[in-house]
């Protein structure tokens, strides 16, 4: 399943992506006297199995019958938000997780780290941006935002002390992430926080795929583009700390929960790491293109366009 | 006002400590036909100076006056939570914001970080715990449990931009805070997240007192207790940063919203920069005791015990 968050001028509601429709999930759910269905993202996520079968199963009958006229709707005329509009804990995000970004972070800084397990840092939830939604410029914070393309995983079952075997069952699914990021910031402040939770910096979307759909997301071309210029192009499979690595160190000490998200590293080619370095302005088209996932689209606008 | 939340036996609510006895704000507000309030501590954080007011006047006539057996509680007969038991972002922390705490931090990192800004990182929502509650000690995930005693902020009115002289108008309130922090995990891991965001290592309270009876919060003696022994013992006025720093800084390109919390961060006298180290083992005691504000004691709890 493609999952999104849409809103079509009822406030956001859970729904489905099947060709160039959005079946709304929960009044899916209403036709047949079946078990009901969360109308928000968080909420399905957190039902388990048994919501996610039943979805399933509802998409599987609507596709070429009769689908009641409020429970479809055509792409076109919706409005897409974040897949989860207002995640209710900081995004997890894995720093320098690929070795040649390592290599390309590690000149830029002239420094020589070399972590021996993953880095992880958080974005806050105030930093969330739609699909198409701006990723905003502030001049009076910064002019050095820059681009990191990064694969998203979505736990979709929560624990502790995760062993590497099982990590991929605890996952619901992926998506993509634009890990916007001040440089400046992030370096002033010492630890990477500040730089990387400044407002309107963290694309996600378009929607979230169901891991069922995603055989092998350790073989995934990851690919950014600025106005159609590629900036960034490796492959998932080039990860140094793989998604059942992220999630077992993560959750040693710490429960991750249905809904946490954790956006999985940027590959090399990000802009401050340029001969010349090179940063996001307003009116640029950045894109982040996961194969097999989907392609998030942003325009960067300047906050006082706003 | 210092406000709580506890449960006496019906879930979490809101309540307000006056002498030896906890008066529940949503009840005492329905006896006399006025404004209602929320019965839990962020619904009425974000409800703003009306209810703020409406709860300071309930509790001026409930001082004396007659109060429904059902919006009073002896303190002794109820369990105090952590003032917001699931905050729904991380924690704001800062790092290295007493002068001899960072002192000591760069002699035991070998390093000499002078920092010009503050230092920022996160706390998981899933770290907190209830005054009283066990500081979880899990020695599959580390030995080297430590303390920092730190004046935590809450803030009453959100905001974007804000400059320090107004800074302080967005404070609701101080509370308590143990950084509790795993020192090897936070060093392995580069960035401090992990190592500071394991379950159980985040005490939180006893209240939160209202920011019109703390005159002035910049100079109020901290000090923490490990088994009755005085481990950290400072002022305040010590902060490299101080309130109206730490808000104007995070605030530049973050959004602050109500019932956001800052932890100020902690002066010198942790246990891992000591000649020798000492870590927290299960049995401890740890006290966090902030002049005005209120004694924070924990139990530290072997896992395998719970």
């Amino acid at each position: 399943m493609r999952l999104v968050t849409f809103d079509a001028g009822e406030g956001p509601r859970l729904g489905a992506v099947v060709d160039t429709s959005i079946l709304d999930l929960a009044r899916l759910g209403e036709s047949d006297g079946g078990a009901s269905l969360p109308s928000d993202m968080l909420g399905f996520i957190r039902s388990g199995d048994d919501a996610w079968n039943r979805a399933r199963s509802l998409l599987a009958g609507a596709v070429g019958g009769r689908v009641a006229a409020n429970a479809s709707h055509e792409s076109s005329g919706v409005k897409l938000l974040a897949p989860i509009p207002r995640p209710d804990k900081n995004v997890f995000c894995l720093g320098v997780n690929y070795r040649e970004h390592l290599e390309e972070a590690n000149r830029a800084a002239n420094r020589d780290l070399q972590p021996e397990v993953p880095v992880y840092f958080t974005k806050a939830v105030t930093t969330i941006v739609a699909p198409g939604g701006p990723i905003l410029f502030d001049e009076s914070v910064t002019t050095k935002y820059d681009w990191e393309a990064e694969m998203g995983v979505v736990i979709g079952r929560g624990g502790k002390g995760i062993s590497r075997e099982r990590a991929m069952e605890h996952v619901f699914g992926y998506t993509c992430f634009n890990d916007v990021t001040g440089r400046d910031v992030q370096r002033a402040h010492v630890q990477w926080f500040l730089g990387k939770s400044l407002d309107g910096t963290c694309p996600f979307g378009p929607w979230i795929i169901t891991a069922d759909e995603v055989p092998d997301p350790h073989n995934l071309h990851v690919e950014l583009r600025v106005n159609g210029v590629v900036k960034q192009s490796a492959n998932t499979s080039m990860l140094i700390n793989d998604i059942p690595a992220c999630i077992y160190y993560l959750s040693r000490g710490l429960t991750l929960e249905a809904g946490d998200l954790i956006s999985t590293g940027t590959p090399s080619g990000v802009g401050y790491a340029r001969t010349p370095p090179e940063f996001l302005k307003p009116g640029d088209i950045v894109e982040v293109d996961i194969e097999g996932i989907g392609v998030l689209r942003n325009p960067v606008v300047d906050v006082r366009e706003l």
